[in-house]
């Protein structure tokens, strides 16, 4: 590897250059070896916010951050891999039903996840809920139970990409999040060291994601699905509306009650509408679109999965969910239509509840949450409760409270109500 | 002082926005309490060097580095004060006549100076080729040789804008430096901390220089005269060339020797131009413009002053100066007349051959630097010395050798020339 330095490559990215392969791979090796500083390594990834990356570099930056690590190899499994990555929403609750799902079609699903900071809520804090579940497997536990299951959901380990790890960390305190060539290497990366053979992004749109713009949420749905394809992974994305929250849930135990709802046939419409959309591109993208998903709902195979996939991480499916020590209801002011919920409202809600943590190193409340009773363009009655707020800590009503206010809007009764689409757009 | 926290600080400014007094304040405070980490103030300078600051955020963040340290007082003088500073050149060797010719004057000067790091030389390195002399003095020592000679030179101490000094060694590794409102606030922060009550800026423009572009030049010039008028200090800024060296040296105990030459009524046009043109601009903002420094040249009693202000720091006037161990000699190649120097490779030249240093803690040779026998205009013959190298380590000619090919040029006898003014314009 030729040598750089650290000051040189903040230059031509400051003075809107385009760096090259060896530039970008010296930096990174040398920010994750601690050769380049945080203060330069910030530095830098101010000017690429505010310069930009083209598609090259965002490819070279990937490469470089899945090259600070271990690759994970599946080739050996008798099944071909798919799976999925949501850019986080409120009540985002898809792969808990999702990953059973499409191991039940036959494709095996080996999910990376994280655990949840700020609004939008972590996977693993959902599934850990579920009395004795385990979230932390070595390679060879994943790869065996993906054998014998045919699902994992659990949490990735230090050897995937640790440049992504230090540089995440990095760009939450240094103001860098909000980058395109930031946030797509970061998963991709992740994605593609996790060695899956088809991948669908969940890309969010609306108040409760982190894109609140739609063309923002294509560019980056653009240039992910490039990454992947690059990669030799056969990668799509969905645009999904994260305007309003998905089902009726927000919180942990509430959510992992609503996707076993789903599992066993039911629940809400728009997270089953979602969970068979995201299907249907694994399976397309494992070479199964030969397979209904919607199938192996009704038949009862799908939650079979779930209840398999659960015992073999420690979990008891039958456990009775932990429920939250207190409740608040909120009622509706008045007889009409809920015409808006909004997603941030509702997630800084379940939030401030305890459902999320403020730090990394807090914990989670289990049973904390929020319940929404109607969706937007349902009928309302006065006095019938609308939210009902669950909390170990009741002292936490007051701001949860606050959050919602302003977050919903009861119209009267006849409001003409126009539903968005659920799913916007589809990138391939 | 209100609560802020750096990301927030960091958004707004990343975002296009502009930042409040209350931000600066708490910014630049909390980084010198290391409340802020280095990597949260490179970002935000990245942030600053691409999308600016407007003249209140720049008067505000020179403000807070001033309030971050203490301010020296020279109210109970019995003369007025004034200083000079220079954005730092090639040969740039002005301060050492200055400081004196100006208390020869009646007025006083307390001029905190640095040391060199890079192609520009610094003038506490050059005054320290003078045996017994010393850099440091106490804020009483500064007083008393001011009250009794009329010229200080000395280096800045650490309880002046300490917020800057932080801050400039961050820049240097993170590829900030190259921003006007973190050049300005910084000069300007330490020089009206350090109390004087006029300023001259000598903003230098050319290729020696930190700003090779008229335009930028002109601008920082701008911004800074504004920063001291509104702190009160009497400002004004010539902009002067530097895509030529300034005199026949570039180095340190060559430079102390030619500064002497001047002070004694001879040495080099250009720089008895610039010392006398600075000279005055001191003395009318002292409202000393009745007297005319030429004369104070002419009769020995700069020359006084300096005598009076190396002794006044251990300094012997009338030792030896230092001479490097070896020299080598650059002939002109053919008849003809020298139409071009470039400050830009001489600088480089000197500083290879050790007058200049590479890291802060590196020493210089006392003795290193170039010499050259002809200016842009003179007539040059075949064989005869076009430069003289001096160092005290002749591994170091090579190098140096490399850095003047291509940076003069003789061209045939009676090619036309036309000079460049030395002082380009003038910003009030």
């Amino acid at each position: 590897m030729s040598k750089h330095d650290a000051v040189e490559v903040i230059h031509a990215k400051r003075d809107g250059g385009t760096l090259t392969t060896s530039q970008i791979d010296w930096m990174v090796d040398a920010y994750t070896r601690a050769a380049v500083a945080d203060e330069q390594m910030s530095s830098l990834l101010m000017a690429i916010l505010l310069n930009g990356m083209d598609r090259r570099e965002i490819a070279d930056w990937t490469a470089a951050m899945i090259a600070s690590g271990e690759r994970m190899d599946f080739s050996s499994l008798s099944r071909p891999t798919a799976d999925k990555h949501s850019t986080g929403g409120v009540g985002d609750k898809i792969t808990l039903p999702l990953a059973p799902l499409v191991a039940a079609c036959g494709v095996a699903v080996p999910q990376l996840s994280g655990r949840g900071l700020g609004h939008t809520g972590g996977t693993l804090d959902k599934l850990e809920s579920i009395p004795g579940w385990r979230a932390l497997l070595s390679n060879e536990e994943m790869l065996a139970q993906l054998e014998s299951v045919g699902a994992v959901i659990c949490a990735a380990g230090d050897g995937l990409a640790p440049a992504d790890k230090k540089l995440y960390a990095l760009r939450d305190v240094t103001g860098t999040v909000e980058a395109i060539p930031l946030i797509a290497s970061s998963i991709m990366s992740k994605k593609i060291a996790e060695g899956t053979g088809a991948l669908v992004l969940d890309v969010k749109v609306g108040s409760g994601a982190f894109m609140k713009d739609v063309d923002k949420a294509r560019e980056l749905a653009e240039v992910m699905v490039a990454l992947g394809k690059d990669a030799g992974v056969h990668t799509v994305a969905l645009l999904t509306d994260m305007s309003v929250p998905l089902g009726f849930t927000a919180g942990n135990a509430i959510e992992v009650a609503e996707s076993v709802e789903v599992l066993a046939g039911g629940g809400p419409a728009d997270v089953v509408e979602l969970t068979l959309a995201l299907a249907r591109e694994m399976l397309a993208g494992a070479g199964r679109d030969d397979i209904d998903p919607a199938d192996k709902l009704a038949d009862g195979s799908a939650m079979d999965a779930w209840r398999r996939m659960i015992q073999a991480q420690g979990g008891d499916p039958d456990a009775e969910l932990p429920v939250a020590r207190e409740q608040h209801v909120v009622v509706a002011p008045a007889d009409g239509v809920l015409t808006r919920l909004d997603a941030l409202a509702v997630g800084v809600a379940a939030w401030r509840l305890g459902a999320g943590r403020e730090r990394k190193e807090d914990p989670v409340q289990a049973g904390a949450g929020v319940v929404w009773h109607a969706r937007p363009g349902d009928v309302v009655r006065a006095g019938e409760a609308l939210f009902t707020l669950h909390t170990d800590t009741p002292e936490r009503f007051e701001r949860a409270l606050a959050s919602l206010e302003g977050g919903y809007e009861v119209a009267a009764a006849g409001t003409p109500f126009t539903p968005r689409p659920l799913v916007i757009d589809r990138v391939s």
